[in-house]
């Protein structure tokens, strides 16, 4: 039998990892350059800390942890004689895997609401687990990468997020476009048209101007149940153009009637305005049908895009006023924001923009020739180690094609050879893998050459 | 109802975490400095991938996952209806979560087998979960941090490994001991005594010589199924004594007639003139009651204790032959060593050996004056973060006491004022929160003294 793991999970071998690193230290460094301290939370959760809060689809899709021992005693006889698994479930398991990071961190601020200094900004980079059905790109294990700032309202915590998501894809060298809108400015244009249930509606809607047209799209809206005063009302609200500038004005004559479309015109110009003075390398664009998780967010919304690779959103967040209001803490209103590791993880791959240090590999390899080349070379070793060289000794004394072999299989880029000559002029003879060049070197020379020259 | 977590679990706040990252980092590079690898592996696997691995005692004490949807469909009606929660266990659950890094290593070589170059070096830093009873310092999740040399008989890899375990702990600050064993030294003093079935008895017995002395001992072995005869026969091995050369002297000419205590005296004599030949800055020690995972190991056994803090095993670790027999694919042999990270971070605290450098928060803090300030502070930041400092600006225009309160709070050790007067003049005023000190700095100046002043 050839062991296998659960669908929809993964390993990481070597080269994922070190490229997987490289990603979550980079977004690492720079939340820690805006701020933000990291916390861990336990993989699992009391089921009531996370039923009821992903709908009825979430819950079914959380994995539940069976209790340990006699899990069946005291169960309710009749669910069991009925076969009920739904109703058993909640009685046979009391913890679940997370199955995001927000609902933990509402928890941990709740749990931990005198300990924490207000505004808590706070990191997260931990795996989730979901019992979707696996596809292309879909996991039931992966990580999470989350930022948020919570305890504050003003919107300097809005423009701090945008820089911070342009340098993590500034260090990434990935080209974006931030998409950005405000949940009032949806608010206000079903509002505007009469239609306040129709938000999810108008926005898909006004999403497809581009690719069906404006004929199209007011069809589309008709069978969605809007009427034709409503949909004439909406026309001007699809058909804005122009610059990000242009478009805030366009939308500003036309939905004045709507106090709570101003107030999201009013944040988005400030946001838009703060990013725009300090300079962002990033694309920033409105984009009015951008509505991610609309029923979370109440400010701000911030998508990503990669503009080289066709991946969709690969970033996102926004601002919601109730985080906790769940755990009996009303009226904490924060922001955040959201890296998908997988799909930064293809992008970059897409795009091979790995820098060499990724690797970040084994940097020399000693081979073996037998016990008295081996402790003098494993001297040498240690000399290097000291010097911060990543190095390690072929442990058996293999044929050379062997050991050469592993150099070569693993892109070490450099070989350090210790025979009989070499160990009584306490030299060794370094190979570059790459050019095949070989110089006979003190261990203080070889340091330098192998410190300066990731040759592959 | 306030949220709380599972028990045995643990919340790790920005402190906590800070500290943890610091000893995980740490490990990380000498894992790297010696040319291990890092993988990782799945949270869940598959349960016939871990049943059986542990013992009965450690089937029961796996976390076991509950099938998604109607998980009592086509289960044998007869385990229901006699309540087998037993036996129906294996019928509901497919997956459980890891119990530890070893077994799922295992799982890995073997499944990987064709890609991986041997010997396979790898490390891996990841949490495991047990249902243990929780008590103190033990807990139902907790990281283990392991690295393993696969495919290779060499002592080689045991020097290599020592040497990785002091630099470890030489980083760290932590004076340490190892200890060093040899199972076949046991199983050649249970040979020689006429009972290679007594191995434990044996080891633990000789263990207490020092704290109970050679009468008592002998006493418990005779409660344990020894005969006097027996018992006579162990003495010379109970009361070794001396250096470690001594020791193994003493243990050559008592055991001569064993051949397997003879190979594994020699292998220690090779590990140990190896790393002594290299220089240890711990203390090397000869114990021949060490007997960690007596089922597991097959040659050397090794256990770090710290000298400073009474707290049992920080580390531990040793040689096996047949990792991945289990899973078909025999004769594979290896070394290992795993951290505690628990006690280590136990260990640390209570000789308060975190560099200051290990906190890694927030450098600077921008105090917030209003509008037309926050966006010139902002500019400011901006400079600053370009140069690696890690800032954050008080997000709302709150009252001075509460500003300064906050980095105060999280001893932020500079405060940067950017009022209307460094406004006009481009500086700001950077504030010592340990010294009181203020001085009007242009940027550039103030991030030199940030950089150099870590005053707290």
């Amino acid at each position: 039998m050839k062991p296998s793991i659960p669908k929809g999970t993964r390993d990481f071998g070597p080269v994922e990892m070190a490229r997987r690193n490289y990603i979550f230290s980079t977004i690492r460094s720079v939340f820690a350059l805006y701020g933000f301290s990291q916390i861990e939370t336990p993989a699992m959760e009391n089921l009531s800390t996370l039923m009821g809060k992903y709908g009825e689809e979430g819950d079914k899709l959380l994995f539940k942890i069976l209790n340990s021992g006699d899990f069946l005693r005291g169960v309710d006889e009749k669910l069991i004689e009925e076969r009920d698994a739904l109703h058993l479930t909640s009685k046979i398991c009391e913890k679940g895997l997370r199955y995001d990071l927000t609902v933990p961190f509402a928890r941990f601020v709740v749990q931990h609401r005198n300990e924490l200094q207000m505004p808590f900004k706070r990191f997260q980079i931990q795996p989730v687990w979901r019992a979707d059905r696996p596809q292309k790109g879909r996991y039931r294990e992966f990580y999470q990468c989350d930022a948020d700032v919570v305890g504050s309202d003003s919107l300097v915590n809005e423009i701090e997020l945008l820089q911070l998501v342009d340098e993590v894809f500034a260090r990434l060298g990935v080209n974006i476009i931030i998409k950005l809108n405000n949940r009032k400015v949806l608010s206000g244009i079903a509002e505007f048209i009469g239609a306040p249930d129709k938000l999810i509606d108008i926005t898909v809607a006004i999403d497809k101007i581009d690719k069906i047209g404006l004929e199209n799209v007011c069809g589309e809206l008709g069978e969605r149940g809007l009427d034709c005063d409503q949909i004439e009302r909406l026309k001007p609200v699809i058909a804005i153009s122009g610059t990000t500038a242009e478009r805030l004005d366009q939308l500003e004559s036309t939905l004045a009637a709507s106090e709570t479309a101003m107030q999201g015109i009013a944040e988005l110009r400030e946001v838009i305005s703060g990013v725009e003075a300090l300079g962002l390398k990033a694309i920033l664009e409105l984009d009015v049908s951008l509505a991610r998780g609309l029923n979370y967010y109440t400010g701000t919304i911030i998508e990503v895009k990669a503009r080289d690779v066709e991946i969709g959103s690969i970033t996102g967040g926004g601002r919601y006023d109730n985080l906790t209001g769940v755990f009996g803490m009303p009226g904490l209103s924060g922001v955040g924001i959201s890296f998908g590791a997988d799909r930064i993880y293809d992008v970059l791959n897409a795009l091979d923009l790995y820098p060499s240090e990724a690797a970040s590999g084994t940097q020399v390899m000693f081979v073996n020739f037998g016990k008295a080349e081996t402790a003098a070379a494993m001297k040498m070793l240690k000399q290097m180690r000291e010097a911060g060289i990543r190095g390690e000794i072929y442990p058996d004394c293999s044929k050379m094609k062997k050991q050469m072999g592993r150099a070569d299989a693993l892109s070490i880029p450099f070989v350090a050879i210790v025979g009989e000559t070499e160990m009584a002029e306490g030299k060794l003879t370094l190979k570059n893998m790459a050019t095949g060049e070989q110089q006979l070197l003190t261990p203080a020379e070889a340091i330098e050459v192998i410190g300066k020259g990731n040759a592959r």
